[in-house]
């Protein structure tokens, strides 16, 4: 299987080579553009880690769906997936699409589950077009209402906020929730979800923009910049009765500048740490491993890592809730939308400078 | 209050100094021996950081009680009492009696809840005689059997294993518990526990006289010595589906042979690090905080600290629970006791090197 697939690669790449090279590969329904993993970084990616290249499409068996890509989802996590070790999912391989949520179209069917035109929610990865079995697609919910929302507050970043803050983090009103990338496509959800809890949110985030969007669209308590020297001072200023959940999607200095505040019973649910996904090394010592540690154990803190994969038996919870809520204009969602694949790995690599603001989507076709 | 204190203190000192420092003051019922924090330790204690002198027994008041401790517990937890900087619990002032839980006598009773006899579980810390307004004082449970239990198997350590183990590790039958300081008064009851509900128990002990005993009598599938150089080998070895709760009393090596097996979604309560008590400074680089983070992010792990004393709302259940397993001869357990209140400091002092073998606790009287 693996070798087949190799094959393929190998055989599409000599075709396409040196079209591809030049990425500049015509659009039509006969050919999938798609992006691989041209080589693995070491340190930050770079385009060149990346390969637009074209493949025919395989003619539909009994049983299979064409998916034509509408919206591709572009986050943080896929850094992992491009590292040889496999992270909490497996790796992508050399020369394999690089993986990737959709929201895409049925454009043929020999399956009686689906029928053309069908939208649906599928994992197709970074590429205009997927021959499917149909296992893991769901119909897209007509709750989701624009269907690009489905890679957003209804979707998986949407559900990763809602269960790691009220399943992890369990913030009680009153309390103090603070956040970093806290208007991204997790954090944004986060901390509203939190305001609606009745806790105080503070958020943390780059460019001032985001920090006003932060206050004055989403409802923050205050939200400051890690650009500032003195971010972990303003931090405690606006925290004067410490901090009882910290939603973690950063690490690095918003990490540095939680930990002293935390109470004793914090919660920390650990969601992503992007600050440290480019990193090659550790940084120089001491080693304040026994130091976490001792913290944890002398404030009764609770510091615990998930993915959300592991919680779509909260799926009927989230979509009734979520989708009520944005409906209502309880939770407001901003997408920063990118038209064409070929955007694709300049967008991503954007995420690890705070270039983007909103959830990044891809809008393939 | 803190001044009247002080002032006292200082005045028994000048009083009682030059016998204090001989510990040969006589014991009666006129005056009080007690054991006092001299100096804060700078790395391990010594007993120079200890000092012992006698006091008056002041007359009760109408509602006081005058207890006559029995027994007292001796356990790790003390050693961060002794800093300046608060543990999760107050620190011991300077010249005040060294805290610590024991098993008293009524002595005498001006307060009608307690009557000349009776036995309690009180919190009187290292001294022969405690005045008290009956505030924290609970009769002794008549299924505690005998009563120094109640410093141990049926008391604070426990119900520190059992709250412990079963609320935050949440062991499933067939699974894999590692634990160290494994025949120690919380270790022991925890590996028991564990084996009492399905799972698979590695130990970790010092001397092979432990690791012995806790195959032997405690019933642990194994149990390796911390003093072999190919620890983490063995363990490995041992646990070839991995580790799904690590039982955190010690850090140090213990850890580090854990970390590498830890299983996705493995529970780690921090409930001590007696590895670290003595640390002056943190060990040198790379600094493996953001490492323990995103191992913690990538394997889904919960590590969450706690104490005792905010799970007492558990204590009927682990009476019931406990006496019941005791009785039955499911948990068996061990007392290491030291006879007389001067031998306290030395006895506490060798928790450290593990000198203690099975659970410490000093009969006062």
């Amino acid at each position: 299987m693996a070798m087949n697939r190799r094959d393929f690669t190998l055989t599409s790449m000599a075709a396409l080579g040196a079209v591809a090279t030049q990425g500049t590969l015509a659009s039509d329904t006969k050919t999938n553009r798609r992006i691989v993993l041209a080589s693995r970084p070491i340190g930050k990616p770079t385009v060149d880690n990346f390969r637009i290249e074209a493949a025919p499409i395989p003619s539909l068996t009994d049983g299979q769906i064409l998916l034509k890509t509408r919206y591709l989802s572009l986050d943080p996590y896929m850094r992992g997936r491009m590292n040889a070790g496999d992270s909490y999912a497996a790796r992508v391989e050399l020369n394999d699409v690089m993986v990737g949520g959709t929201v895409s179209e049925v454009a043929d069917s020999r399956n009686p589950t689906f029928k053309r035109g069908d939208l649906v929610s599928s994992y197709s990865g970074w590429q205009e077009y997927q021959v499917s079995d149909g296992s893991g697609i769901r119909a897209l919910d007509p709750r989701i209402q624009p269907p690009s929302y489905a890679l957003g507050v209804l979707g998986m970043p949407g559900l990763t906020a809602y269960v790691g803050l009220l399943d992890i983090g369990e913030p009680k009103p009153g309390e103090t929730v603070v956040l970093a990338a806290s208007t991204g496509a997790v954090g944004s959800v986060v901390g509203q979800i939190a305001k609606l809890k009745g806790c105080r949110v503070i958020g943390i985030a780059g460019a001032k923009a985001k920090c006003d969007y932060a206050v004055d669209e989403l409802g923050y308590d205050a939200c400051i910049s890690h650009y500032d020297d003195d971010m972990a001072e303003q931090l405690a200023a606006l925290c004067p009765d410490g901090i009882d959940v910290y939603f973690e999607n950063v690490g690095g200095s918003s990490w540095e500048a939680v930990m002293p505040l935390l109470n004793t019973f914090a919660r920390v649910p650990v969601c992503g740490l992007i600050a440290h996904y480019n990193e090659t090394e550790l940084p120089p010592g001491p080693d304040r491993m026994s130091m976490l540690q001792g913290m944890i154990l002398t404030k009764s803190i609770k510091m615990q890592g998930f993915i959300v994969s592991n919680y779509f038996n909260r799926l009927p919870d989230f979509v009734q809730d979520m989708s009520g809520w944005v409906a209502q204009g309880k939770v407001k969602y901003k997408e920063d939308m990118v038209t064409g694949l070929d955007k694709a790995p300049e967008a991503f690599l954007g995420l690890f400078s705070g270039n983007n603001f909103g959830k990044l989507v891809v809008k393939v076709s």
